[in-house]
Formats: structure tokens, C-alpha cells, sequence
């Protein structure tokens, strides 16, 4: 039996255990969101490191103004070993509406579903279970060789279901002690249920609220309608400008530093299978609205987007109201791809903004938050291993795919630390997170805790 | 002192008291548009109706599917007096946004306001001062003389605010009881705080709901941003391509019936020495936002326009939230002018939005009232002896003018009673109606009902 076998099987021998151990994470209740739940927080984190002590990490829980970090440090078998950062986080989502849940959340189970046996409970996808595919994994290497292939450093966040306030600073202050060679994070879902993915590719995010305003007061649209400037009318041209009639975004410099994806990420994009009726089916669309001639994946993975999420203005009550308001607002968003800067997309926005504006007419501007894209280069070499590994480990091959939302931490990590960051997960897309019933697929588990070990292998070979 | 001057004198004496009727009437809440509010309604309408009893009028409550109707009857001096039909409406507009209220919209007030007493509440100037004008006119004539001298049938709307759903049916089965000689319709302004002015044109109204819908559920921006339609998105291109570079309407058909207003007529306008930033800098604008080349007086009485007069979809909370709403929807409104059709701008509308509509997208369509322009002959004898009366009264002799605003009810008078109608009014430019802390001059109150003893008196003579 070869290294890896072994430590394999002492996974496969282990299984009992690590979900008795899962087990008691979820009971503990750490919902970030409730101050309520303040001490149970603290207790997961107290949880997590008295395990990490146990495999021989040096592990600590960190104070912040907020929940605590757990932070913790194992050298590697060598010297020259790769010094991986591992990121996940032990705080999960309100259970509400509790009277949906078919068993308790905080009292996890194991029952079938779908022909499948699965882990119920609050947490055991998002992200506990996953972030324990990683400690099982050292545990089982620890074991059998009692060294890590790699030197690890852990960190877990107790705030990243209600929005992380205490990590920047955290990192920030921490900057020496969490620098690796690269970030792995365990927050996220496999293609299928047989298809393990990398996230290769994570949009980013200008968001910006504009409020127009005309006249100095609302107007009744008799005596003044046909002469006074409406601020909704502007605000529709202002956005109605947005795109042109191919779906591009129409600012000046929007994509300056987007690049065309290479035809073979298209082209395996292809193999997926994920049809344009299927993506769009599901949410009872049936044709892409953005950029004419790309797949949907393309404009949701790879390609730059103008969104307007919220607009108001005048009477929006029951019945009607012959008025013409005073402002009117519209809360806008951009997903960034590539090399865009989000700092010159906002100033972009402003100026064309401007340009439309009437001469009697003011605009406010309230920026919301800014963050690039990110990429992990496709030739990158940490990509290959993992997606080598994963391979070695499912039934099918690893696919490497992008992502439309933002996790602001992977961009944290490259700016504050210089870390690239390899993400995959084992999550599905059934586990319900964030909703009633949440799950794991005891798989899903099994296997997470598998592939965890073969990526550390493949990256300190 | 001849009769005219007791009558005007007891009205002077008479004040104090008309003011707390008015106060009275103020302080019930009868905003129509929101049904929460019906039962204040009804109970406006039976307060005129006790008052109105109290002068001699045979006067009772008419219920029609939704808010009542006031109609009072009182003979004349003579079997040969004139009989006049007055107008006047008891509902009012919402207050919101209440916290823009300097006073309670609803406990009325007399308060200094550019070193004018100004009475303060929903509804003192649009409508319930203007109409109590009337019927404080009738109490001095009533007092002095012991008759009226025209025969006076009163008829007072509750939904005058909300489309006035229940006047046609009721005009059409009260035709023969309601119908007069001529209509006297008290809801407009002066022209200025000395000049009198009578409306001889105005404009008619069609009022649309459009809700646009997408997605069966509201989305995530970052998982379907760019490949989902967005409604917001739909919506805006709709409203931003009403009007064209210069201004005008892009609807198919929409200027059919409309007429250019004759020179003489825009001369007298001229020589109303109301600049276009005189009526813009009031309201803190600069320049006509409408149809390029019109003054903003030819802009506001004798063009077509059309208003969004609300719009809401999406996030609009504090904050941000990247999201793709399942729908948007928008209130638009158009006036109307000369001999156009608000069905056929109405059914060109309905046209033009499913004409922008993509594939995967629907809508709905709410109507909310249409009516057609409606132009008094200015050599009318109604109008001559009106204008003769108001220049007795008021610094400045009366003026005759257009009106941006639409009145319903004067179509209606003019198609279904074969009526025509004199439109005057006490209201000042500065009211704020419809708007927070709307106000009626004192000034306005007190001469405004001097103003009725001597139309009354000049009609019967």
C-alpha cells in the first residue's frame, strides 16, 4: 500500500468518528447574525481549537470586536514544503422559518434523500461540514504519517454570514503570521454530483445609489407637466443608456482590462452541458438578455455586467397620483471581470451620469462597496494539481469554471496578502443553504475528506 | 348700503365662523385613493350635508359603488332666476411623506407665511376651502336676504382624487335632476395674488399602471446577472423612449386632434408677463424640460405631454441588496389637449410598451381614468359676466388663461348634461397641493367667498 493509500484508508476507517465529531460542531448554534447567539459562537470557536490542538496544531481563538477567529499552525514534513492558508467558517445562517424544517437543525441527522444518505442540520453544508473535509483530511495524514505533507496555516471566520466586519482588520493586523504561498478555500459546490470544480474565476462588484433630483418640491403634473424637468424621466434615460442594443455596456473604459476567454475554457464550458433553456428554464426566462452571441455561462462567469437592482420614485402607493416628484433613485451595480478597476468604473459611471443630467437638474452619489474580479490564471500550476487531484478522486473529471457572485475574502487575500486562492467544495446545489431543511451529502463528506488529501499530496509532490 | 354690499358685509362679519366650518371639515381624513380612509369619506360627505341642510338645501348623502355623493338643491328668488349646478370635491390626496410636514395634515392651522395669514392641512386649498367659498356665499345671501339669487343645485364628489370612478354612472342616472343652465366649478387658482382668473381651457388625462414582469422569483445579480432579463431594465427603455430629442411624444399617433393655439391667444399669454424662469425659478428649475420652441404657459395649458408620475422596483430599502426583481412597474400619465382620444392614446400606449417587450417578458396593464380635453368659447355670456364680477372684487381685473390640470367633470358636464362650465378658483400658485404642507391664503378664503356673492348676484342680474 502506498502513502496515499493509506492515508486514504485511514480516512475511509475514520468516517464513524468524523461524523460524530461534525455531529457535535453543528449542535453548537453560532448564527453570527443574532448577538443573541454571541456565546455560541464563541463555543464552536473554542470547539475548533481544542480539535486543532489535538492534531498537534498550535491553536488559538483571536478576539476581534466582533466573533472570534480561530487561527492555527502546523509546520510541514520539510522544510522546503508549500505553506498553504486554509479558510473556512464556523458561523451559519438563522434557521427562521423554524416551522419548515422537517428535523431539528441543531440536532443533526443522518437520513435518505433521493436514494442518497445525507447529513441534516443548520450548517452542515455552509460551512462546518466543509471546513471539516479539511481537518478530517489533516487528521487522517496526521495518523498515518504523523507529519503534514504541507506546513498549514488555518483560519476560521465566525462573521462571514453577516458580512465580515472584523476580517480586514483582522488581516490587516495579522498580515505576517497569515501570508502563505497560496489560499485554499472550502466554501463552495461541485458541478454535479459526480463532477468536482475549481472556481477559477470570481466576479467583482462596484455598487453605486444615484438620486436625481429636479425641482425643489413634488409638482402636480397639471399645472407643471410638459415644462418642469421629471427626475424619473432622466433617471430611465440614464439607464435605458446603460446597455446598447447588443447588451454591451455603453460607459466609456467599461472594458478596458476584460479579456475574451480562451476558446478551450469555452469549449469545455461547452461539454457541461448546461444549455441556455435549461440555466434560464429553471427561473421561467427563456432567452440571455446581456451581451448578444455568449452563452450564459459566459455572461454570467466571464463576462462584465450593468445592473440596476432597485429604482423608486414618486407615488408608488395604491390608486394613482398625478405627481411629479422631486428625486428619484436607482441603486446600480457592476460585476467586474478580468482587469477591470473598479475605482475608474465608478468614476466612469459618475461622468456619464453627469453628462445626462439637465442643467437644472443635481445628482447625489453614494458609492456601496468596491472589489476587482479575480482570477487564478488558467496555466496556473496550483489549479493544475488540484484539478489533477479531484480528478483522481471522482467519478468524473474536475472542470474549472467561473463564478457570478463575489467572495469578497479571495480578493482580501490577494490584495492585503498576495496570495492567490484555489476554492473548490463539495457542496450541491440541492443542500438548500441558507434555507430550511439545509444538508450535506454524507458523499459529499466522505469524499471532501478524501480529495482534501489527495490535493495535499499533489501539491507538496 | 345696497343689497350686494350687506350681503359682502355679512360675510366679512361672518368670517370667523366660516373658518372653523372649514377646520371642521379639514380635519376628516378623506383621502379616497386609499380605502383605509372610506369610512372618513362618508363622513365629510354627511358633514356638508348637515351644513347644507342648516342653509335650506334639501341636501343627502348618494351612495355609488365607492365614495358618496353630495346633492343639495335650494329654488332661486325667482321662477326666472338662472339655475347653476356648483362642483366641488371633498376628497383629498395622501399626506405621505408625513414626516415633511411642518404642521399635522389634519389639524389646520392659521399660520404667517411671507407676512400672509395662511390657513395649513390636506385639503384647505384642493379642494374643501374652495368649495366652502360657495356655501359660506350662500350663508351671507341666505342671512341678509332670506333667498338665493339663482336656483343652486350643489353637487360634491368624494373620488375627485382617485379617478372619479363612480361620477359618469351617477351623472348618467341623475341626468335630469342634476342638470342646469350652466356649471360653476370651483378648483383652480388665481393668477396671481391680485388677479382673478377663469380656466377657458383644459386638459384631459389618461392614467396607466405598467407592471413589467420578468423572473418567476426575484434573483441573485452575481448567479444570473447578465443572462437574466432584468424588469427594470425593460421599464426604463420603455419611459426613456416616450419622448424623442425634441421633446415630443414618440407614441404612434399621439398628436392627432391637437391644434396650434392661436397667435392672439398666445399674445394675451405673452402679455401676462410670465417669463419661463419666473415659473421655473419658483420651483427651482432653469428651463422648459418639454417640447423645445413653447413657452412654458403654452407648455403647461395648450401641449399634450406624458409623465411617469411613479416608479418602484427592486431594492429600495437602506443599503444594498444585488438583486434581480421578479418585476417593476411605473404610474404614467398624459395630458390631453384639443380633440385627442384618450382611448386611442391609451390603446397606443398599451401598443408601444408590448412592442418593447422581450419575449421572455409580460405585462399588465392598469387603467386609471381618461378623459378628454374640454375648451370654453371665449365669447361665452357665462364667462363675461363672471370676469365682470371677479375684476369688482379683486386689485387686478380677472384674466382668462388655460390649465394645465385635468377636470374630468367639466367633460363630463359638457358630453352628458350638454352643459357648459365656469371655472374659477381662489388657489395661489404656492399652495403645495397634493404636496407636504399644502396651505390656502386667508386672503384667498375671505375674498373667495366675497368672490361667489358677486358672481351669484352679477349671474342673476
Amino acid at each position: 500500500m502506498s502513502d496515499l493509500s493509506a492515508v486514504l484508508d485511514r480516512a475511509d476507517k475514520n468516517l464513524p468518528g468524523s461524523l460524530e465529531r461534525l455531529f457535535e460542531l453543528v449542535r453548537i448554534k453560532s448564527i453570527s447574525t443574532d448577538p443573541a447567539y454571541a456565546g455560541e459562537c464563541r463555543r464552536a470557536a473554542e470547539w475548533l481549537v481544542k480539535e486543532l490542538q489535538g492534531l498537534g496544531f498550535d491553536a488559538s481563538v483571536r478576539d476581534t470586536p466582533g466573533h472570534p477567529m480561530v487561527v492555527a499552525h502546523h509546520a510541514g514534513a520539510s522544510a522546503d514544503a508549500p505553506h498553504a492558508l486554509f479558510y473556512g467558517h464556523y458561523d451559519v445562517q438563522p434557521v427562521d422559518p423554524l416551522a419548515l424544517w422537517e428535523t431539528d437543525p441543531f440536532e443533526p441527522t443522518i437520513r435518505q434523500e433521493d436514494g442518497r444518505d445525507v447529513i441534516t442540520g443548520r450548517g452542515t453544508s455552509d460551512d462546518k461540514g466543509q471546513l471539516l473535509t479539511f481537518v478530517e483530511a489533516c487528521r487522517a495524514y496526521k495518523e498515518v504519517k504523523g507529519a503534514l505533507p504541507a506546513r498549514i496555516t488555518i483560519l476560521f471566520e465566525g462573521e462571514e454570514e453577516s458580512g465580515s466586519p472584523s476580517l480586514k482588520p483582522f488581516l490587516e493586523a495579522h498580515k505576517e503570521e497569515l501570508k502563505a504561498d497560496f489560499a485554499l478555500v472550502c466554501d463552495t459546490s461541485m458541478w454535479n454530483r459526480e463532477t468536482p470544480a475549481i472556481s477559477a474565476g470570481l466576479r467583482g462588484l462596484v455598487g453605486e445609489e444615484i438620486v436625481v433630483k429636479a425641482a425643489k418640491r413634488d409638482l402636480h403634473s397639471g399645472y407643471y407637466g410638459g415644462a418642469a424637468a421629471n427626475p424619473i424621466h432622466v433617471l430611465a434615460r440614464i439607464l435605458a443608456g446603460l446597455h446598447d442594443e447588443t447588451g454591451r455596456v455603453t460607459l466609456p473604459g467599461f472594458y478596458d482590462g476584460v479579456e475574451e476567454t480562451p476558446e478551450d475554457i469555452k469549449a469545455m464550458w461547452q461539454t457541461l452541458g448546461l444549455t441556455d433553456e435549461a440555466f434560464l428554464g429553471e427561473i421561467g426566462l427563456s432567452r440571455p438578455s446581456g451581451e448578444k452571441g455568449r452563452s450564459v455561462l459566459e455572461l454570467t462567469w466571464a463576462r462584465p455586467t450593468a445592473e440596476v437592482n432597485g429604482i423608486e420614485g414618486g407615488y408608488t402607493g395604491e390608486g394613482f397620483k398625478t405627481v411629479i416628484a422631486a428625486q428619484a433613485s436607482a441603486k446600480v451595480s457592476f460585476r467586474l471581470v478580468g482587469k477591470q478597476d473598479p475605482n475608474a468604473i465608478r468614476e466612469s459611471f459618475r461622468a456619464y451620469v453627469r453628462a445626462r443630467l439637465p442643467e437644472d437638474c443635481s445628482v447625489e452619489f453614494h458609492a456601496h462597496g468596491g472589489s476587482p474580479a479575480i482570477q487564478l490564471p488558467y496555466d496556473s500550476a496550483l489549479l493544475a494539481k488540484a484539478k489533477e487531484a479531484l480528478s483522481a478522486e471522482w467519478p468524473k473529471p474536475a472542470v474549472v469554471i467561473g463564478m457570478g457572485g463575489s467572495i469578497p475574502i479571495v480578493g482580501d487575500f490577494q490584495k492585503m496578502l498576495g496570495m492567490e486562492s484555489m476554492l473548490t467544495g463539495f457542496a450541491l446545489s440541492d443542500d438548500r443553504i441558507h434555507s430550511p431543511n439545509e444538508k450535506y451529502d454524507l458523499n459529499s463528506y466522505h469524499r471532501g475528506i478524501r480529495s482534501w488529501i489527495r490535493i495535499l499530496d499533489r501539491l507538496a509532490g
